[in-house]
């Protein structure tokens, strides 16, 4: 063990850790979970000390030795090397200087080790030109845009496949429902469009608020001032992480706001929540129109992917849509968390973001794993029971509405209730009476006729059944 | 009392009472409060109905007769004549379909009142082409349309009341604060100036996510198939309701997919729940700045509103931010309803769209007049401590922070220890050991030196020290 | 008008108004919405007065001749008279300061009225040995004890109704279903059981959480502290207001934590939070079950209370449910607020009650009047489609689980795919194949055999397959 | 690799594996993220697997061979042995069969190998008895309970830490503040009391809704009927189980109920979530009133444990509220998630348990970690910077409220601008002014006068001033 020294005293650090006394008190100080801080933060942190350091040496405030030294120990460490050197917790009071100074210890060690004529200082030159209050919020930026094309990929194959079911489903007329009666009826097509123009928007929602994350304080230092940076830092450091990464960083208009505010992190999580709610919904949908098999809706066949039961034999659940549901619920708990963390942000810096980053990273990651699992392990597979729907519309009463224009709202209840009454199909009924000519009757309960708007030029209400 | 049926039976209605049996459901059925439908909400319904007359009667599906009643009666109560007829709650049950009924009720009583000779049926007239499913959610984007303008302004206003607060203290000095604690220098200009970008894009989000409340389902009638409307109905109704109203109104690409999703609310919702977040740290800020006048921070001078206190006397409080944080709270209560309530949709619609319409028309004007009063009565007419502010960076030993580059982050740390020990100012604690140059020290310790990038060509760590 | 003045300046007050300067400051600052200041909030705060007048003229500290005339000021108002004087509004900044002034102002002014030869201070008199610290979050309190008997009855008269259904509907034999997916059977008697134990406990929940608010911090006035009170004021204000208005109310042990903590708030917002997840699983459930009445479950028969559209003639929909279901998702909204508002409290204070009263009286009334709605109207005329139900058990499947004990998991597995294949009942099969004695299938496939445990002394398995 | 077969088809699973084909496809259809089933709810099936194997045993339909090999695998397995072949998912679909299954497997498995003459079936043997319905639950419960006095423990430390913090500082004199602003004078041990009455409070809502989670389905099987169960097991099983962990755990009267209802999982969320609010808000505090070290509250000396900016040298910051706070802000999020999953429950089950027992387990044990460290690494450790405290009370214009009594509220607001105006202390203005007798002045201004309420015999208001 080695001792080391800060502000607040000593404390024996292992021989052979590349941390040191910052990221230990942090172990001490945050023992909440077992989870560390995630690695595309720490991964970002290290782009970030490599870029500001070749940036600080143009700039003159860095020797290049330094320098070398330490994009020599950041190219170790984005090689995935020394990993178990960071430990410091993924929720973690002081608005993530643990974290910053995690990675400003390990670089610092690492820099020496690998280059022993120089000394590096983990805040006079990892650090150098930065705050944990710009790196942070940037490393974080930085994360959950390299997980972004990840979802979006996911969300525009779920997109595509739901096109394709609706192509597949065109005219596979079925029995619509609203507030879960019977109501006129409709197409599995036009069910599948329906959810797949749903999500596009949500696509389209995510990418831009997503874009939005582009935006970084990388240059404010502590409040957003810029102080101890140099204006040759300023300048050059987000080209520099960008040509690193290939990662797009644009610095904010103000960065004293950038650095306070987190309406952003808000915006991108208010994003995946409404997500999350067409995902929620689509799959009690799904759900619901696959239940059965007997005692259910039974319209949809959805892929029987495991056992369902443990105790009733041949049972198969819907558990993809229901580990979809789980995770919409998921992203609602942390959108409520990233809301009240927010919220509670005070003057020149929001302290919260620890467990703001925690939970935005989880729910991109989740939902873009839920929508994948979704995709491949059900939309794809299942089939429509275009029997029993055909069957159901066929029976379905309230088809009668179709009726309303030519023999009145009211003529047309009574109507409805003497065929649900007597066990007869409509189209039936009115033959039976002789209450329209045969040929409207005919087109009127066709499906062109059942599921469009109707001819402009068909007489006026009552006419007809004259 | 006059006696009315309908499909359940008879009900006896109040002989001079314009809406009818189905109305009277309603208020029997829903008595949750004595909150009414929202007046704009009515009123958006009227609009619709007056706009399916003349299309109706150009389509040939009305009379021409009829028509003119139906737009005679609208004309009425677009006055605001007639008001204590819509009687229907604002809390239903039935996904509008009351509220929808209580006018298609009014408006045909109302029209054979007004040309007697004809004869207006509630459901096959007035409301020819329509359902509830697709006239109740326009109705419901055209009254947050109606309100949205009221928002935007008040938005804007509070933007430049920042702008302008900006430049009057843009000179004047501050300690900035991160995690409560003293960190280095600001200024009340770039203070403002950051809560000023930031409104400015709330305003952005919240526009643009109320632009997308233009696209309407009106013309698919039941379930977005457009049954019992026709063609020429879903071609020109929404051409004829934008003449009569002055609103932008566009036909959703899938009529389906409108009716069934209520993600565009979510995503309206959003944008204002992400305005009251920003609204909350503002007036959390304000008040902690202003508070005071002895024990607190004191930096700020709000304007005295109302005497603070019934036991007391001369106790002046914020009120006015108090007023907007709990605006907030109300905001972000009605997120968690819409986004409860558009979760819950099923199949092929959402009949919770009431309680939602309720919380974003509640959101949306709240919102709005608690920003007026916000800048009317507190913003516009702060001042800023100027004094107290200087004279609290004059004894801030943080500002040494600006040392760190020269002398090394851990020398700095014991220089501020000292000054703290001694209650010693930092820059006359450097004088006295001479550590730098005089004109050095006093360039780091003008406005300049403590608030910007420092200067390239400035000798790197430790150089000036020795 | 006449000229009135504050702290602040000079306003002038209608002439006839009983209200002042104070009121109409916050009328000012507060236009939020038209909402004003809860009735019994208001009712409640003028009881406080009239108990505080007793108390102090008994303790010395306020004439005989103020006190009475402060007495029968408040007696009118309780009678329900000039209440068009009460016109703060309910959302209002000032920790409801605002809410108390309009009440001592109405009050003095009043009293000064009716005894002219009296002369009564808003603050001196009325407000003496009270702050609104104390006497606005008591008043809250009361308000909600007030509405409290309401809504247990509700719930109570909820809970009997189940009951009475479940045993109507004891031997009403139905398929569970669990994952939407057919499971073993059940009857409607232990169904509608399970929601009346629910619901049980919800009362119990609710009363406990409502029994707390009985705890108030009367007699703390500014902070807790008692300062300007007198000791025996102190003694006996509680035991007075309760003489006066019934209510149990008892004082905190702690002045200064009840004046600041707002949890019994959260406490009781939370219990009510929790009967509105399991109103809207009910109401969800009864949706679903209902669903139909040709294409979905068409379990129960809700009854019908109103036409449920306004183009599809006919239709019926499950209004009641769907209004308790926008009820639950506003109350949950509500705990959203109210939980915001809480933690958002500071120091010796929470400022922000006014808006969590508002949501806790809300939730409270509307919960009470869904939960009546739901009773009277849905809840006891539904019947069950005993046929379709015991129709649907002896198709299902998956009752073949009874097997497994004596056939094994998988051989039931292989049983039940090769009957839904077949469209064969199990028994049926199971008699063809002579699997089992022929007695075990008859004991098996009753009732009892589905839907209890089995006797101990079967066979172990596979014993009876040989 | 070997082949196993279920319903859907083969599938090879690794040789050595002691779980099966169930648990890979586990595996495959929910890779939502790394984190596998809480240890503890495996644990708790595995204890449950243990218990029913004796009971299955004495009920005579479990070979006593097989019995014993179960229990001799579950022995193993609860030491911690072949902890790796518990693979699925946290979040997965199908109400937790994947993780009862994956426990079913192993242990079938491991009996099998551990005594190689027995072949013990996952469903007939290990599962005998039982559905994932009921385990599952059960199983959570029991891990709720298994931690639950780890927070209680942590808790009551808190309690008792403010109690000693309320004696240490009894007579710290120090300003009171409402709505951030100045207000009465109070002590901080009257402070840390209202702090200790609080989380007495949130200890007893805790215990009282952990309690509730005693209650269990164990014996109801798929839906609570207790199909396939014996009636021995269900006389027996808890007994067992309970004998086997030392836990509680009691028979819910209603077993449908309990299968299908998830209001007690609701109510113990909201209890925690109640203490987060109280934590968060106690957080706050702490900060505001160590803000500083200048330019702040600077009542508050919080220990300082890690260096608090990677830039500002010296800086302590708040970390250790600030991580309370966040998990806070956490635990309200998976208050959010609990609801939403318990309100989407339907019909005889909830699916939804995994992401709420997820949630809980979450929020239970980061309560316990934040509190612990809160008390150690805070509170235990803070001090009072008395001088600063009693300085601002004798500073302080507002202490002239307790003259108001004496000298009415308007001519006491008048002096307190003077006050405030001439920078003068209010006794010294007193004094100069001779408004009141020099002895009561004493005694309104001391600690007792300032703080407590006042005598009754004190003289009506105004006389003393004449």
């Amino acid at each position: 063990m080695r001792i080391e020294a800060d502000c607040i005293g000593e404390l024996a650090v292992p021989d052979d850790a590349l941390y040191g006394i910052h990221t230990l008190r942090a172990v001490h100080n945050f023992p909440i979970s077992t989870e560390l801080m995630h690695p595309l933060i720490i991964q970002s942190l290290v782009q970030i000390k490599k870029a500001a350091a070749s940036v600080n040496a143009a700039a003159g405030t860095l020797t290049s030795a330094k320098a070398q030294a330490i994009i020599a120990a950041c190219n170790q460490l984005l090689l995935g090397r020394y990993a178990d050197n960071f430990i410091v917790p993924a929720i973690q009071g002081g608005a993530g200087t643990s974290a910053n100074m995690n990675v400003n210890e390990v670089v610092a060690n690492l820099a020496h080790q690998l280059v022993p004529a120089v000394t590096v200082h983990p805040n006079d030159d990892v650090n150098q030109s930065q705050s944990t209050n710009d790196t942070f919020p940037t490393a974080g930026k930085m994360a959950l845009q390299i997980q972004l094309p990840g979802l979006l990929t996911a969300l525009s194959r779920l997109v595509q496949t739901l096109l394709v079911k609706s192509q597949r489903y065109q005219d596979a007329i079925k029995v619509g429902r609203t507030q879960l009666e019977d109501a006129v009826p409709t197409t599995y097509g036009r069910t599948f469009h329906a959810y797949y123009q749903l999500f596009k928007r949500d696509l389209s929602r995510i990418r831009q608020a997503g874009e939005q994350l582009q935006l970084v304080n990388l240059g404010g230092t502590a409040i957003g001032t810029g102080i101890n940076a140099t204006a040759t830092y300023q300048q050059q450091i987000l080209q520099q992480l960008q040509r690193n990464t290939g990662l797009t960083l644009v610095a904010a208009d103000d960065l004293i706001d950038a650095t306070q505010n987190c309406d952003l992190f808000v915006a991108f999580s208010a994003a995946m929540k409404t997500l999350a709610v067409d995902l929620s919904k689509f799959s009690n949908d799904l759900r619901l129109l696959a239940s059965g098999p007997q005692a259910g809706f039974g319209e949809l066949n959805l892929p029987a992917q495991q056992a369902g039961s443990s105790i009733m034999p041949g049972k198969i659940n819907p558990v993809i849509p229901e580990v979809v549901n789980q995770v919409a619920f998921e992203v609602m708990g942390n959108d409520t968390t990233v809301t009240m963390a927010a919220e509670a942000g005070q003057l020149e810096l929001n302290a919260f973001e620890p467990i703001m980053l925690r939970a935005l990273l989880a729910s991109e990651a989740h939902l873009q794993h839920a929508i994948e699992t979704l995709v491949d392990h059900c939309v794809r597979q299942l089939t429509v029971n275009r029997e029993r729907c055909a069957d159901q519309v066929a029976h379905s009463a309230i088809t009668a509405t179709v009726l309303a224009p030519y023999l009145g709202y009211e003529m047309t209840t009574t109507l409805i209730k003497e065929a649900l009454a007597a066990h007869q199909a409509i189209p039936a009924l009115l033959r039976q009476r002789e209450l329209l000519p045969e040929a409207l009757t005919d087109q009127l309960f066709s499906p062109t006729g059942l599921m469009q708007p109707r001819m402009a030029q068909t007489p006026p209400l009552n006419v007809a059944a004259k």
